[in-house]
């Protein structure tokens, strides 16, 4: 096993907020491209209400139609029990149910406040059981809420605890909206490591405000070895516009193989995929080792006249 | 003191590359607004050739038409012993020169081996000994050349140690296409904390593969205190197209405020200049923090229908 384990957020976290509908053939192709770059995981789709999010109706026909390889798991985003079942049905390798750990942001996002959230993996977990399909949560605002600010330390340790208490086997602690520090990271990675060691422990941050890339190292420094990332550094966040996105895929990747850190990504395959990305969602992508090539690129001396 | 101490390179590494003139008169009320937000020190200019950088052939008119206020030390590039000259009788606190860690990047640059450049570092220390100013020598490609690739560890601390031999006070340490990762960074800068634990070394870091700030961080990590930084992540390479800036200032400053690590600057009055950079230099610039706004800012709830 690689080092790090990545796992691709991009055609969930990412194709989830723009503005046009990337036909189900294109996603496919693009699935199987990224399957191919030796990704750990792939965050498929989100078995949502195609009326909630109209970009991701063809969930089951993506699931359905990429290409298996062994070694990349296939996750997707479940937001219900009625998620559950059409993803189950699918043939997925886990899911990833998400609530927030404010009470804002989950009635913004979800309708739901962190204590409905948890009543209702009750029975998602429940439904999921005995398929061998592996349940993680993702806990939104785990680093600070757009809407109310801070969120204490100990309520995410709580929440993690109740989460693991529910039979969930991960958990993804998530800077929704860019708000975390590398000091504050490091912090709450070394609570969850050296409370709960056994437990697969996920980082997804967003680079809003520059930090992405620091606040993985923070947290890579405090023993964690999972991360969210999406390609071109697609995503955002619809409450907080003028966001950038999530983490850049081939930007974290990059980093962490310079450092000497294996990520079991063919960083040259993927760049190739975010090559084509402008393509496939329609605009710019504001991941930067795709333009500007990787460190060891070697430019010719300059011309003197 | 604060605990770190900011070095704003906009004016000079900015402004050297951008496609027009700012006028004086705006530099000067820039640099007036700069030194207003509480930054150690400003590289206000550099005292080179009109021909050779046209953008600042008015050196001496900025660095005498600038206010000078207590605590914001004006450092200016001096390449050769006719800019010393100069630097010096417009009453400077510190000169920086410049050189490069490979033939090939200072040959490309400066037209001069870095045995050329230490032969001529020692007549301009000659000239600026008995004057008070601070002499400076900034380290180009002292991470990487974009022609020749590694420059090894050893070769940049031999450098250092003939730099520190000629009678240079303080020593930057220069990312100078944006080739470095963290775990080199922290690396060299172990390195020459332990052996040279007197030295002001000061890092210098361009965001062109997105490694900006994680390299600051594992710099600071390693007892580096002061750094260069650009407003708005304005700079680049004329060697290295498509590369993006310097490391953002107020991006930088930002995160280490969250970090809980003083950087003695107003982060709001920063901000404040930075959002009036774009009409400046006549186009958009890559700081993140200036259009996301701080990790505090707080979203009206969304309405629901």
């Amino acid at each position: 096993m690689s080092q790090l384990q990545i796992n691709e957020v991009a055609p969930r976290d990412g194709l989830q907020i723009e503005a046009r509908f990337v036909p189900t053939a294109d996603k496919i192709r693009w699935i199987d491209d990224l399957s191919a770059t030796g990704l750990a995981r792939i965050e498929a789709t989100s078995f949502t209400s195609p009326k909630a999010i109209p970009n991701l109706a063809d969930a089951a026909e993506v699931v359905v139609g990429i290409q298996r390889r062994s070694g990349v798991e296939i996750t997707v985003l479940v937001p219900n029990l009625k998620g559950c079942e059409r993803a189950l049905a699918c043939g997925v390798d886990e899911i990833n149910l998400v609530m927030s750990a404010s009470d804002s942001h989950g009635l913004a996002n979800l309708r739901m406040t962190p204590e409905q959230s948890l009543a209702q993996f009750e029975t998602i977990v429940a439904k999921a059981q005995g398929s061998g399909v592996f349940v993680n949560a993702s806990l939104s605002t785990a680093f600070g809420c757009p809407f109310e600010g801070d969120v204490p330390q100990e309520r995410v340790l709580a929440l993690v605890e109740r989460l693991l208490g529910l039979g969930i086997q991960g958990v993804t602690l998530c800077d929704t909206t860019g708000m975390a520090d590398p000091a504050q990271v490091g912090e709450l990675c070394r609570a969850v490591t050296a409370r709960w060691p056994q437990t697969p422990f996920t980082l997804h941050f967003h680079n809003t405000r520059g930090m992405g890339l620091a606040n993985a190292l923070a947290a890579w420094q405090a023993g964690i070895t999972r991360f969210d990332a999406a390609l071109g550094g697609l995503g955002g966040c619809p409450y907080a516009p003028g966001a950038t996105g999530n983490v850049c895929t081939e930007d974290l990747v990059h980093m962490f193989e310079r450092m000497g850190v294996a990520t079991g990504v063919d960083l040259d395959a993927l760049l190739a995929v975010s090559a084509k990305l402008p393509d496939l969602v329609g605009h710019a992508t504001p991941g930067q080792v795709v333009k500007a090539g990787k460190a060891d690129r070697r430019y010719p001396m300059p011309q003197r006249g």
